[in-house]
């Protein structure tokens, strides 16, 4: 169990209740990463009301211009001075970067939006889905993790069968996208791909596997304890934090696909009690952030193309788990974008609880 | 349950202790397809003794030219007599071709080898993967079924498994390239993608979804009876039926990804009893037909590029199931190629048999 880096920050009071909140003044750490730009235009999109943006990332970005609201925004370097007058902090610059800065961002009076992994599994941050646990935030020191992006699109798909019939057990398989590990790894699939076509020879240097029309078991680390990978270990962790279901049994196959920006994700789940696939239908249709893409007849069931760039996660291919004969599991496909409500959308709506 | 059409061959005897099928006259339907082109490899790379090679396709195929051995063949149009003195007869020309012609060469003398779906569930038919049951084509009545290239690779790695600790219910998720749509298929993939890649719009033709950077829920019909896709019933019974296991739990859920010719499965096994993941490592190890690929400290595990163009389906990934405390479940993912293993070299390896 980590130590808590954030008991002892400043009474809730001062950040929480201030008036400088209803307008707070936004740094963006990682401005000019793939998740950074979504950060941006999901804020500008949503009319989140600030009243100052500082755009902040590695001196090899600094001095680069970013558009908001029609107006540019120079990229500063991170320093230790950053988060002088900053009201919220999104991090989105890895999981160093948000552990070096992110105790700063909090001394300097900021509440954090860490999108990194550095903090989520920590006794004292909140991991939070909003439509899944923003009560959570309500106990946060001035850091609040934004979870792995799987665990929020599955966690979309899951919570609304969870809460009215809870489950026991999940298996589930990913197919993730080129996003997740960033921009740099988007036009490595690009590059890659043309390179193929043409039948010109291509090195990689940003995943270790060729991508071109391949995929391969998820790169990070393997806990040789375990067989599972740093990603799996994430999803399966996060997803106990948020569902508060420390003994909800989960098992994952995390695996990069040659898809540029949707992660999909093929679910077994089970209950406690029986459920029919009708009873799931009508939770998730009515389920916030969730759209139902379930058409047998037209064959026409969550995409990547079609959940790229939308709010909503996709769930379909709703049916009985026909492995399981006591009637409690069903199996299910969902698909979202991995950096909108993998990432980028989910910090903001933290953001937006903050303010309320 | 379908009626037996092969009930009325002439005696066993004839056919199958001939001397001719020591050096058989061998015939290929859908020569030109993307199995076909590989059934040509095949027999040529293992010196398949053949004495006499037709091949067979639609008018619109037919003058073609094909090489085998360095010999040109001309592609001859699929008719009522194309099976005189014909003694194997590979089929590779979808379910509707083979229900039309199968009955014929058999009654022209030949033993078939279907690699449609057209014949797979008949009580008369064996379904054979050679590895895993070759026992049961010797009750054959002149039609032998090659299965589904999704239950070949699944089976291959579930197999061993399954012989040493029976499997009680198996999960999985697929991955499949563009090859199990055929040839053109694998046309559109890299067609579209490069529209994809120029910015130029593309419009399928082949498969009914975008497929460059994009995934998608095979577009076989669903049952709306039971919300499975035809291909994943055909996994699931087809996996019953070559494993002699007709109270066998599995369930799946096949998804076309954009990688061009071997397929990926993430697999959730249960077993009879206990088994730990480096039990199913040594069982995997001493099989035929499977290569384990699983190397934690390199994060290098099974491929679909790695798989492509050889025999062997690669399994890694092999750890516990860690939704299961039971101790009975494991966790592996496989890839092989589906054109070889998945078709081609799998009806040629049955027709290896018959001659055996």
């Amino acid at each position: 169990m980590r130590t808590d880096t954030f008991s002892q920050r400043r009474p809730a009071e001062d950040l929480t209740k201030s008036k400088r909140l209803a307008t707070p003044a936004v740094a963006i750490v990682g401005a000019t990463g793939a998740v950074g730009v979504e950060l941006l235009r999901v804020l500008e999109q949503r009319r989140f009301p600030l009243s100052a943006l500082k755009l902040l990332a590695s001196p090899r970005s600094a001095g680069k211009q970013l558009s908001f609201c029609g107006a540019p925004f120079t990229v500063e370097v991170l320093g230790p001075s950053s988060f002088d007058g900053i009201d919220i902090a999104l991090f989105s610059a890895g999981a160093s970067t948000s552990k070096d800065y992110a105790p700063q961002a909090v001394a300097a009076g900021a509440i954090v939006i860490d999108n990194s992994s550095a903090f989520r599994m920590d006794a004292g941050v909140p991991l939070v889905v909003p439509e899944i646990n923003a009560d959570a935030m309500t106990l946060h020191k001035g850091v609040i993790a934004n979870p792995n992006c799987v665990t929020i699109v599955a966690g979309m798909a899951l919570w609304p069968i969870h809460r009215a019939n809870p489950l026991t057990r999940v298996v589930m398989a990913s197919y993730q996208s080129a996003s997740g590990a960033g921009a740099a790894a988007m036009a490595e699939l690009r590059e890659s791909t043309a390179a193929y076509l043409a039948d010109r020879p291509f090195t990689p240097t940003v995943l270790p596997h060729p991508y071109a029309f391949n995929l391969f078991s998820h790169n990070a680390a393997i806990d040789p304890a375990t067989g599972y990978n740093g990603e799996e270990t994430k999803v399966m962790a996060e997803t106990r934090k948020i569902f508060s279901a420390p003994d909800l049994r989960v098992a994952i196959t995390c695996v990069r696909v040659p898809v540029l920006r949707a992660h999909s994700i093929a679910i077994t789940l089970e209950c406690e009690r029986p459920i029919t696939p009708d009873e799931a239908r009508a939770l998730l249709g009515a389920a916030p952030g969730v759209r139902v893409v379930d058409d047998a007849a037209k064959n026409h069931f969550p995409m990547p193309v079609e959940a790229s760039g939308i709010d909503a996660v996709l769930v379909g291919r709703i049916r009985r788990d026909v492995s399981d004969p006591s009637g409690r599991s069903l199996m299910l496909f969902c698909a979202g974008d991995q950096l909108l409500k993998g990432a980028a959308l989910n910090a903001v709506q933290i953001a937006e609880r903050v303010l309320a």
